[in-house]
């Protein structure tokens, strides 16, 4: 007999790396958050559960299994170790880019975006930002730490500069973060209304696109360590997000904040598993 | 004293079974679902939670005490005989058609359902399906079983054939269900658009209505063993429960797929409830 | 060094008595829940989980520090004794009205109210109520016993008479409450509407506002004891909550019926620690 | 067809009343507990899982078929209204020791033995109790209230008088709880020692056995109110209610403070359904 | 840069094929399970909750990354199909023994034995079976199914003969399993005595080890689908499956029944991943 | 009417600081838990569920309200900065025990106790520490991380030196570390044995107690990160407890890693709270 060995991927993504025109990966880190941890079960989770999704898109009449997507396990990362985390998902999402592959990583807290960015910012200096979220995470710093899932939009801010951080869905936040927000990024309160003219605006530019799954009502995604009452429907967001994924020239993405473990049901895996099926069949078939 | 045993009814629905319009009983199965099990503790959990619910409509100013309605509890099924348990389940269903009564089957998984339209479609050939689901449920085998969960209306296509399935909220499947769909059955993906057009064509024709509550979307009805994004509002579901109970010759239905274990808040059980009494109450004072 | 004690507070509403415009403090108390007990456990956990939130709200433009609110703590109710804790509540209430500051009461199930109004309707014979609710609350009596969750309107009814009382979002109760309502109250089915016709209608009048927090869909809010499905979304809850604080001169204010423990995923304490900032907020700093 | 009401019943619990030797009825009422409530699904958790436990016992080589118990049902109880249950199940208990019938009682909080004990103590002036339990449940009063289940054993202690009542298990309690125990009743700390001796010294006269299931060591039985680490084993706890079933003159006995949902492991109840069958087969086949 | 694919094993069982002298797989089948599903997740659990898991062990001062072990992921089996999937467990398992290595078989339930053994029979006529378990599991049918958790040791009886089956830990079954029993196997009640007479008895024959782990007491593994209280604790567990992995000439195993949703906790998990390490590495370094 | 502050202490301990002989303190941090997080709960589920425990102990005849003890709340630490909290931390203490009084730090994870012993240790050059706990805690590095709760220990050894530490019940650790312990410190395998031998040793030196829970069995205390099977019982534990602060020179302790959400009974928290109870009766009315 010939056993090979038990390879887990999300819903089928198996290509070989050389092959694959995405790469997916799990970023399993969340010890800055500070009020319930828990997304570091995020990747394993989407991965376990893509068993109960199909491969087919009726939305797009596509199938992920087209998209050349290899799903390349976790980062072994060392919780409490903030600085070196971020410099080693910096170090990992360059390297796939570098190989001209797009990278979608699976967080993890909101601060596994910054290794991110700065790996695709360093690469495109003209990289604009697009940004999902219930919270504004524009503060300088949280309880003296510059490092936080509460800082990391102004740390990216600091990349990137003024007029290429488009915000949407925001709902919470200081008063000083929003007053931030009027000076130095486009920020849409509560929904993803302007998000065309958003799309207009950034034209051809390289795109970021940070997905922080509290955009949606805890209604819909409970999921997450701060769920943020008032925010946007699964279809609100699936519309956005394809609407994100045809028109902008993305050149790494993420998907984030997904807390499985307070969601007994599984409905809020079920929303991330769809959203990241979605997500990938419109980027790597398009 | 004189004590009487303990009879356990959903929401009082105690009519004597000579006496009884309706009839409702549970088939707690769920053997063939490939991916999270539970379903067979669906018909208890809403005979218990039924306490929490009034009696009394105020959507149809009616009450279900004068619907005529018996709860004759569960089937005894044989968990792992697939074949035997759908028998059973054809067996009984026909001899509550036979004596006149209209019999609402409480789920379990949708195999369940096969039973039942078995039944149906031997006394009343002309037989019409209203499918409310998220899933097509058109594959023709699963891992090579006939028998399934995933198969059901693929088997029910064969009893009744072509143009007399109505699907509605349909967002998942494979291409080639979609596909077989369009020759075969007519098929509403995602919401319930084109049902009055559908209860039209339908007419006078006997029908069989299965409503899998996962048509809803799981921030509404997460208790289920595969939770589908994108579904339809407890309202939508409530105005079209009441549009086909109020229009078509319903002569058999079912109410399936609640797993009510998923969801701790128990709010899924409750819709679960309040779908079936309102049901009953449409059905029984008509 | 010197360490002073450990005081916790709503959201930071650690304002000194003397100083206060508004009181807020929690009833638990839930010995008269029928379906299922816990709303007894609420108050510390809207305390607990205002952690997640923050002080601003982008709703408002202002701040909840701002609004001059003391958080006092949870009176200490006697379990069982169901008379006596309303007259508890009843003493505590008119004592802080006594003192000229607005009283929020976080229950606790629905009959803690009676307690507040009856403190509200001596001091205030003129005493409107707002009632937000997925139940009628108007029996008489529920098995023998007059003082109930399933009766306190009824018992308030007899306390501010015909014409007073303004319910909202009502989808559930036994025929004869809708029809007492008919006669006695201003009963609105379903939803919201018809409440800027309410607020005309009340005028300048002192007003009680009553929010059992059930009148939400139970996907948003299924951290309660009896889920009713069919109610209102969260921004249509908040916008009636605001419109209400905007324009009745309320008196007294109660907030009930979260059951924490029912909805693991905290979502719905968001929801109540939210509806709760947003009320101090309109009420604080008008 | 012939279809019956469905009957629910403790693992087949289902003699007619007129021969039934023993009656097992449910108590569910637990307004007066203090801590967390929710004894009140007790009886209804136990006749659910009992389809998980077989009806003979290799303990006793002996089938609770066999015992002549009947399964009553529960009483409908008012939740709140704390006399009035009391009284209530002190008619319902004196009812039934007048037909010569030994009643088990299924609480519920420790408060409803008070009124089966009235029952037993009217009938039999010698009664003594045996109470198993972790806590001594001799307070006066409780937060000013009379009747409570932390003021249980002192009621009946006014009812039956010193030297009749035997506690075991005891390990939490006030001081002047167990000072009063000292100079009043027979308590053994921590353990069952002591149990024989009691046995003997009560010899024929008529017993009153309430077993309050926290005595088991919160590993063995987690579902409960008010978990109190240092308990007995199941074993030791087993062997014990043989040998009290054995020996004693049993008129009446209850199990009591189940609190089935803080365990969803099930184990709990599974412990409690042990032990019920243990008890009705050595009562009802000696 | 190179990205090979995401391998999860057990604990680092990452051993090929070929070099293996052990190989772990998972058997993901509940469907006859007639209480509680969920065994079907254990495989998956145990790989994922193992990394909280040393691989050394002190009690027997080796480590298992010196074992030779492979964990060949989990049989794709359809649930429902009962026949067929014991088929595919024989042919899979007998395919293992036939290159020479020892299969250890995580279930699922009971019934996947049922595959191993039939493949260990036909290899080793002599073959012995240990049973560790708190059931008999001798039920020559169950609601008419031959194929069941609850008549796989029948079945293997009838393969296996009289005599050559030793049982510990009974302590669940009906009177005539008992009786059955006597006559055909060694059956030890309650626990673990006489496993050295066993060990003893059986000599070097070779041996089936079908471990399972409701032989525990539900305190210590309440994550199985039948928690039947009074077994034995893990220490006494861990001792005897060390004697036996000493002692007796094991040709094949399996561990079952762990149903790990059933206790949060994961503590189940962990009793379940510690069992199956001590058991590969006395299996595999002697 | 005069209103205080909501004041949330353990058990009625508000001695006011200056007054105070012993000072219990939350330090919610759990940034570096590779496995599972969730200690960071355990201060306010401790102070919330010691509502459920009487004062007075039975065990030691003595009432915790004449200990001495305030309850200072929690630090505000900020997760993901690892050094700032261990300094934090060590400041603190420091600060208590050079006012004269003996701290008793909740965690938490196990690395919070580094902060501790280097304050004890700075003040008390003699210091030994007792270490309870399943792990040896020895590693060197994790990750790459030289502070971390699997390296603790090991820092602590490098403050200390070699023979001053005791490590008792440990279970769970890397080869190495066990042979580390075996040159450095005293490490008893398993169990309590050894204990009053390593008291007498110990003598009138100062010594820090490190009581790290999941010494327990997980049956007994499941809500921790990595539950451990084959641990001690909680009488086991008590009576270690008691002899260690009747014995030893306790000038600092900590009791660590309950993490209270992986066990919703909330058995696990009652552990805890009964233990830091019977501690502090022990050493605050000594």
């Amino acid at each position: 007999m010939k056993l090979k060995p038990n390879v887990e991927t999300f819903l089928g993504c198996d290509c070989a790396y050389e092959a694959a025109r995405m790469v997916l990966f799990g970023a399993p880190f969340d010890s800055t958050t500070s009020f319930r941890p828990g997304t570091r079960f995020a990747s394993k989770a989407i991965r376990q559960d893509s068993w109960g999704l199909e491969t087919y898109s009726p939305y797009q009449d596509a199938d992920i299994l087209d998209a050349g997507c290899m799903d390349a396990g976790d980062l072994e990362l060392c919780f409490g170790d903030t600085e070196g985390t971020v410099a080693q998902i910096q170090a990992f999402y360059g390297d796939i880019l570098a190989d001209g592959k797009l990278p979608l990583m699976i967080g993890g807290e909101h601060l596994v975006t910054l290794g991110a960015v700065r790996a695709a910012a360093e690469r495109y200096p003209e990289l604009c930002v697009i940004h999902f979220d219930a919270h504004t995470d524009l503060r300088d710093a949280y309880l003296g730490a510059k490092l936080s899932h509460a800082t990391v939009l102004r740390r990216i801010h600091e990349l990137v500069g003024d007029g290429r951080i488009f915000q949407f869905g925001i709902r919470s936040g200081e008063k000083f973060e929003f007053e931030f927000a009027k000076e130095h990024t486009t920020l849409q309160k509560f929904n993803l209304d302007g998000l065309a003219e958003a799309l207009d605006c950034i034209g051809e530019r390289p795109v970021y696109f940070t997905l922080d799954l509290d955009i949606l009502d805890p209604s819909v995604f409970p999921g997450t360590g701060t769920p943020e009452p008032g925010g946007v429907t699964f279809m609100e967001l699936l519309e956005a997000v394809l609407q994100v994924a045809g028109k902008a020239n993305i050149v790494g993405c993420d998907v984030n904040e997904l807390a499985p473990n307070y969601d007994p049901s599984g409905a809020s895996t079920a929303v991330a598993c769809k959203v990241v099926r979605e997500l990938i069949i419109a980027l790597g078939t398009k």
